[in-house]
């Protein structure tokens, strides 16, 4: 293996197309953005898999014959099965062996041996889940907390809003992101209970905050991060995904429906072609777990082979940014 | 005016295109939908804008010199202004000159006015703002609480469950309304606290509960009626506004894009246009305040004349299908 090279250990029993898709985007991760693969399952099967690639130094496979199941209660699984490709994954971040470990497979457990294994950072009293949105095609927006903490205290959404910055920072590039609070009107009192009273942590938290922004505004990019609970964040996450599929439909019907070349060309011409194409979840890639020691990156269960490449390519951001141990700093900036 | 004919009372004041773009709605709705129409507002202003409709026997014009600003206190507002267009129009409901007040303007002061002069139905703690989703064009949800109810209790959603039921049978013509919880999981442990007591209440509750959807489930009408605290559901509902800005934008350059008859005619052969044109929220019409003693309609501050003709055909149903009457017996059916 590579020794300067990023390595990235890879989920190949997670997701609903594991282990063949995920195989076949690891690979394809490993060609396009120079990184070393470890491959986490069954080897018997994965060294059919990789079959043709397993002389490269790049590509290595480590042994993981259990599966945490999507039904599986996330903790229990986590302590039942040490040698589910989770835990396995995890451990070789923790063992310094690989600097991200990515799966498409269970959030929940992702999200427990995360916390068991790696830790929390100081300081941090919820890791959360932070996801790039990216609606229009040029107005990345960073929303955290996209589903780690479904009740939260206000206090969290200063702490989400300090590792959204980190990631905008770091990773997106963004010189000084600018923070939002996703509430149900812009002005100061609006929200519920706990919008209101994080609405006044922001304020106070010496962050660049700059307000209130509604659900119309994420297609805007009024924030470069917006936070919000788990609940609401998965919902809206899931919502926008929702309306991806419906897009993709209408693509694909459009497609099939425009039976000669100029008509395609012309859907294309017209940015409809493209745009429903970066509407695609596949496009976005994964999520980050933020607030944990080590970098943890969480690929959508429906991801084939384009979304796990992607996904591999967001975990060589995250940790050449430095997202996992600059947070602690970028606090306190 | 004539009498046996539905009558729509309209806040000709309200909303961002008042009063050029509510009069011309307004008068279209009449027409179309034969209801009689009552343009709340000042007096001076609307027989200039209504000129030619003055001698009509469906149209007249009720004088309100005063209007609540967006920026305004509800409750202060609707108590300070009695002579605002949405305390009049209010009141020609209470009095039973219409069957229906609708407007575009103070989402909170059509809530405040509503609450305080019609009052709440009998057994209905909080009454909630409910709008028809209809992302693929032949997927009609139900959502409730659009955003009436920041803070929820687990009874209030199951209270919005059978006002959405009452209103999906009613106005959208279902025979049995299957209702779901907007959820981050399918499983029913899954959730905040909020959702997770609701779930228990919900199954217990002898509606037809199917269980929990997820965001992505709202373009799928896996469930006819999906509730949810209005804080999650103004945000949810925001968010597939902006993002039917940013179809109606691509359809927009798309058109301009298209030079030529043949290529707007392709637009519409592959059925990215009428779809567009479907996720507009202007197609939508408006939402509906269930729960207090009479028919609220409130449509969206953005409404031009066609939101507003297609708020009054809203309206119109709302009347005939009794709702506002029905939802008491819906509930113990």
């Amino acid at each position: 293996m590579a020794e300067t090279k990023t390595t990235i250990a890879v989920d190949a029993a997670g997701g609903d197309y594991a282990p063949q898709e995920v195989v076949k985007g690891a690979i394809r991760g490993g060609e396009e953005y120079g990184v070393n693969i470890i491959l986490v399952g069954k080897k018997a099967i994965l060294h059919v898999l990789a079959a043709r690639y397993l002389k490269q130094d790049w590509l290595t496979i480590v042994e993981a014959n259990e599966v945490i199941e999507f039904n599986e209660h996330p903790m229990r699984a986590v302590v039942s099965k040490p040698n589910s490709s989770i835990v396995v994954g995890v451990n070789l971040v923790k063992q310094g062996v690989a600097q991200a470990f990515m799966s498409a497979g269970h959030t929940g457990a992702m999200f427990g041996a995360s916390m068991m294994i790696l830790g929390k950072k100081d300081g941090i009293e919820r890791p959360a889940i932070c996801a790039v949105l990216d609606i229009t095609g040029s107005t990345p927006v960073v929303l955290i907390d996209v589903g780690a903490n479904a009740d939260c205290k206000p206090h969290y959404l200063v702490q989400f809003a300090e590792m959204g910055i980190a990631f905008a920072r770091r990773v997106l590039g963004v010189k000084s992101p600018r923070v939002a609070l996703l509430n149900i009107g812009e002005e100061d009192t609006k929200g519920n209970r706990l919008a209101q009273d994080s609405f006044v942590l922001l304020k106070d938290s010496g962050l660049n905050f700059i307000g209130n922004v509604e659900g119309h505004d994420l297609s805007k990019r009024k924030a470069d991060v917006v936070v919000t609970d788990g609940f609401t964040g998965n919902i809206v996450l899931k919502t926008l995904e929702g309306m991806g599929d419906v897009i993709q439909n209408i693509r694909e019907l459009g497609n099939a429906g425009t039976k000669n070349v100029r008509g395609r060309a012309l859907l294309h011409l017209v940015g409809i072609d493209s745009w429903a194409r970066r509407m695609d979840y596949r496009e976005y890639g994964g999520a980050c777990l933020l607030g944990v020691n080590g970098n943890i990156i969480i690929a959508h269960g429906r991801s084939r082979a384009g979304a796990i490449k992607n996904a591999i390519g967001l975990a060589k951001q995250t940790v050449e940014g430095k997202i996992s141990d600059t947070i602690e700093e970028e606090r306190h900036e």
